[in-house]
């Protein structure tokens, strides 16, 4: 049936052996202290509580949801207690600063538990895993006196927090946002009062009862405010007021969804509730935006985290489930009136496609956390900067391939299951449902593909592409020196050369045709997506070859192998259609 | 808002311009009265009852669903009363003999029909949609004095009927099935009382409270029967006896799934019930088989239903939904602080995407509807033969292909709608989860890519496709003659030859490597299903072309050469992977 088992022996072959994380942690001043034992049995805990605590939460999550009663809302069965477990083990404060509780350990330790949260109850980590978003904004612009009244509360997980951004009327727009900020006295700067009035839509967490108090990080516009989204300020507007009356913000109910039952998605009411400015006047969308690079790779995170629960699942159900003769079997394996569905080759493909994209996945995501562990404590400047640069760079990626493929991964894993996938109590249909939105929050993976293509790859004159081509040239500069690997180096330089291609096009094409990157952005946000699969593959299996002897490794090994025979092709036909320059996308259809 | 209107213009253009239809009617003696005014009106009146009574009853179905209470089931409120009506319009007879109280009009329109009925409620389609597969079968197999007592008041709707196939060990694998069917008295022939034991899953409509009596269909054995496919027979089971007495069948519950809560998917148990052989001892899988063609493209429908649900809505809210600025706007458009969004290229994309494979599966399925009557009721023995063989080649093709894109349309059409399209009250995601199973039931996909490419395909010699191939080359021809359409023919002919190369490769590759057509049957098909589109973008696009100085045949024409710029270049890609013989498929993962 459907269960957790946390890939810890994947994740330590990650973080130890492909990334080789444990040397960067000794010459980092912060992370000098950590050893790859102690970060072996910090995710080890954490995956105790991920599969023992949480993971059994997760189904009726689903089949409660939450209820909305007079502006009150429960959570459903088990969700407070695994909450109470999860604060008293000190996670929500895993990679917070000491100064303010935490326990400093790297984002992709946080990284590494994320994953295996959002394997576990996608829905009970939409609460949780707000926190560390909000506690890196209040850090980064909050005023000394507001981080002093707020911050310890967060990183302790006393109080959760909310980010309320959208508007019946404005998503991705968010230039469009009608809520107001009124000063209370005279000229507003960073840490003022304001009166806070307005309706904030599809609010995760706006309200629960996991905490006592809940804060509420808000875009809003100040009187003079310019039009347009360089006209909002942040503001700080908590639930519950120090002296312990309640604000003057109002949840007028919960959302019916697709998915994710246990996540209130709340209606904000602000009536005139009090708050305070973080950061600067107008400066409001440039302070979100700090933490936008940590949150999309979190997002990231539950698309790795449905992709890595449906591949463990449906391998377990394809082992047991016996239907039909398959045309081959194992060698020395006698013919059976039935074999296990794990023998067909169709199901057999499908199991290897979302093991090798999961296992792929899993290497960007973790690589991705390191750069950002790098770009915030390496100590040489210049390293820190390449690090933001090619962080930059992966997080658009990272947040739209990872949720498309974590959703999709699991809507195809469900036809393992043929007709009891559809069945609510196997589990897979859930993991369906609630990936779903992933591929929309936290900007589109639309808009994520505008992201990279626009701003990240062309705007900056292609450098920063440039910048991930040296990490890919590099891989396949070592596997050219292995015979046994040779295939992934030249695949992986032959597909990196085809997109670099596709860029310089797109660079001199779009000048006579403006449009052209918009309506390509989706295929060269995939081809790049697969691309890094194709360095993870290349990696994994240098590593994995000379130890393909032993079982666990030539798994891993013929992970990669298929990796790169069946699914990094799927690039040349996403170029062709970057490269088609004069494909029509008429106007219509009306 | 989520809202219906039945697509009778594009109906009419494929069934009177594209096919050639009434032309051909009017050479059938059966089908000589009917013209294309009639088929017209027939379908108008379809179209009303589709919209006006039935897609009402869509959401509610999906938030109430059915309930069980000690054996008996009630389905929604609403489809009661949309049943009477549909059986008051005479429309499950509209395709049956007249002999039988049916209406005699070809199965074109009874698939036209279907088409809308799944766009409006596919849900409550699942009891109707089964009456013309049980009246097929019965109509071919059972006894005289079966069919004098269960057909009549099944063409009338007065009856529902049910297909009792899976057990809970036994789903793709029938062979495995345990159901007993003992005789009552002497040797079993067809018509004979037995007495039927066992239990059955997943029985759509097994129980419900739309008509007084239910006509089960149920795959059993009898005691002699050998073990496997080869020794199953088939019988009729019905829910109330002659003489009004309840049989001993028992529905022990329903299931809760992912979607279709309307539809109420039973566990019946058979305790020693009285049934009746259809057809002879130990034939009853091919006795079912007579009615997998005419069933399978009927639930392709259920694809194209929910595809062009999708399609229509989405393009209505995009139009509505205002939000940033496009980076470009029609000729003559004034820049706007927002522009809609079915002006930014992602969702201009996407719509065209869904149009375009919505307007192309149904020439495609039109066109099989207009094969399996040909298969039927035309004068020429040898036209017939043609197309029967035509047929037994499309229907995979169309199952799968029109199933997996209704759904991964539904889908992807969710994201137009944004953070909305998550939630229920905005329509789509019921599509995505209604359309989830068709995927699965009536043979799954992976099914049918290995009936395609091993039965249809490879065991035939390629007879078969070569049938294909000349309607292909025939079409590729006609566009030849026509600058205007002329690419159209040569990315016909392309792509068509491409395809043939590559089953010559597995034809002569699979004497080495059998199970090699097994690892790539879902990319043959998905290969063969965009051929399919390419073959009916040509054709809309010849028709369209002359005409394209009205703006509604201009909009055909631009959604053909979107398609075939588009989307007709994953066959490469999907055909590289056909080819790649040596791409390693190993036994793990474990």
């Amino acid at each position: 049936m459907w269960r957790y088992e946390p890939p810890l022996r994947e994740m330590q072959f990650v973080i130890e052996d492909l990334l080789g994380a444990p040397a960067q942690w000794a010459q980092v001043p912060g992370f000098a202290g950590l050893d790859a034992a102690t970060a072996r049995s910090v995710l080890a805990e954490a995956g105790r509580f991920a599969a023992e605590v949480l993971a059994p939460t997760n189904a009726d999550g689903d089949r409660h949801g939450c209820s909305w009663d007079e502006g009150r809302v429960a959570t459903p069965p088990g969700f407070r207690e695994a909450y109470r477990a999860y604060c008293d083990g000190g996670w929500p404060a895993l990679a917070c600063d000491p100064d303010w509780g935490g326990q400093g350990l790297p984002l992709l330790l946080h990284v590494a538990l994320t994953e295996m949260l959002n394997s576990a109850n996608h829905a009970w980590n939409m609460y949780a895993g707000l926190t560390h978003g909000a506690y890196e904004t209040l850090r980064a612009h909050a005023t000394a006196d507001l981080q002093q009244r707020y911050l310890p509360k967060i990183v302790s997980g006393e109080w959760l927090a909310t980010m309320c951004l959208t508007e019946s009327h404005a998503g991705t727009d968010l230039g469009l946002l009608r809520t107001r900020a009124d000063p209370v006295g005279g000229e507003p700067r960073s840490g003022s009062e304001v009166r806070v009035s307005g309706t904030k839509i599809f609010i995760s967490g706006g309200e629960h009862d996991l905490t006592d108090n809940i804060v509420h990080l808000v875009l809003a516009r100040l009187p003079d405010g310019p039009p347009g989204s360089k006209g909002l300020s942040l503001v700080l507007v908590p639930k519950v007021l120090t002296d312990g009356t309640h604000n003057r913000v109002h949840c007028d109910g919960i959302e019916k969804k697709m998915g994710l039952a246990g996540s209130a998605t709340c209606v904000l009411r602000f009536d005139a509730a009090t708050g305070w400015l973080v950061g600067e006047p107008h400066r409001g969308l440039p302070a979100m935006f700090v933490m936008m690079n940590a949150a999309r790779l979190l997002v990231g995170m539950q698309g790795l985290g449905h992709l890595e629960m449906a591949s463990q699942n449906a391998r377990r159900y394809a082992h047991e489930r016996m239907q039909s003769r398959a045309p081959q079997r194992p060698p020395g394996q006698a013919p059976r009136r039935a074999d296990p569905i794990a023998l067909h080759p169709a199901v057999r493909r499908a199991l290897w496609t979302l093991q090798a994209l999961a296992e792929g996945q899993r290497v960007i995501a973790y690589r991705t956390a390191q750069l950002l562990d790098e770009a915030e404590h390496h100590p040489d400047a210049a390293q820190r900067a390449r690090a933001h640069e090619l962080v930059a760079l992966l997080t658009p990626v990272l947040k739209a391939f990872c949720t498309e493929t974590g959703h999709l991964g699991a809507d195809a894993a469900l036809q393992v299951w043929g007709g009891h996938g559809y069945v609510r109590e196997y589990g897979i249909e859930q993991s369906v449902r609630d990936s779903r939105v992933a591929m929309i929050y936290e900007g589109t993976n639309e808009i994520q593909a505008i992201d990279l293509l626009l701003r990240k790859v062309l705007d900056g004159g292609g450098q920063r592409l440039a910048l991930l081509m040296d990490e890919l040239e590099d891989e396949a500069a070592r596997c050219d020196a292995d015979p046994a690997v040779a295939e992934f180096g030249r695949a992986l330089r032959e597909h990196a050369d085809a997109l670099a291609a596709a860029t310089v096009e797109l660079e001199t094409g779009r000048e006579a045709d403006p449009e052209w990157p918009y309506r390509v952005a989706d295929d060269y946000l995939r081809a790049t997506g697969l691309l890094l699969m194709g360095w993870a593959w290349a990696r994994t299996a240098r590593v994995a070859a000379p130890r393909a002897g032993d079982a666990w490794y030539a798994a891993r090994l013929d992970a990669a192998r298929f990796g790169l025979r069946w699914l990094l092709p799927e690039i040349d036909w996403r170029l062709q259609r970057v490269q088609a320059a004069d494909a029509p996308l008429p106007w219509g259809p009306a």
